[in-house]
């Protein structure tokens, strides 16, 4: 048995028609323009983790979660991993949170906005069929970004 | 920081035309039909990781792995997750390993097969666009099966 100790956290493009729902994130750790998500609970499915997280910060109730790839690099302390999810059915109201404002935002201007950073090949990820893993290797004292 | 203790695997659907690469696997714990994969090791990319497994049980080294669900659960322990992968592409020859037998078998002709167990709700996340997570839930002293 090969266990590790991982810190697991989720992200969503909730999609409505040409549109994205787009978080201005507040963290001072990774702030700017991204997707909402946030840590799975233990003991929680995977898709419920990511409809609470929506809700939360959103106010919008998705009901399709679809998985379409992740993020993930190790360090002394573990692994971390960022599920990604695609949405396009939601009940509810646009409702901002503590975390940041929510809005839609056509898809098409997102690389204009002042994303967060390496949101650029994540955004790959979530649009690309044939990419499922971003995974920060590491060289030597750098971190490589790789898309696979 | 919410970290979560995981063993983290995989299981990988390498599909030919018609055909996908079955394992017999002779484990105790899980015997009957499946598909290969195994352990992803720590410090390992996720696609390194299925990459690894394929060629260790099989011979082929796939070049295309792509994420297409998971399965998992929770117990006293923590949780244990299988990345559900499709690969289309590969080279080298078939080789059975000491986790089982390997041949090319009809997709259509799986379900007729000694599977093992769940392998029947297994394959839906395989091959079903809309689930993506076999999620064990606890209801009392029983587990459902419950596709996402």
């Amino acid at each position: 048995m090969q266990r590790e100790s991982i810190e697991l956290t989720n992200m969503c493009m909730v999609c409505n028609g040409s549109q994205v729902l787009v978080q201005d994130r507040k963290d001072p750790r990774w702030p700017g323009i991204t997707f909402p998500g946030g840590h799975v609970e233990p003991g929680e499915s995977l898709a419920d983790a990511v409809i609470r997280e929506v809700r939360e910060e959103t106010g919008l109730i998705i009901s399709d979660p679809r998985l379409c790839g992740l993020k993930d690099w190790c360090t002394d302390q573990g692994r971390y991993v960022v599920l990604f999810y695609r949405a396009e059915r939601f009940s509810g109201s646009l409702q901002s949170s503590e975390e940041g404002e929510v809005w839609w935002e056509e898809l098409d201007k997102l690389s204009s906005l002042n994303l967060a950073r390496d949101m650029g090949d994540m955004l790959r990820v979530f649009l690309e069929e044939d990419i499922s893993e971003f995974f920060y290797r590491p060289m030597g004292e750098e971190w490589i970004n790789e898309l696979r």
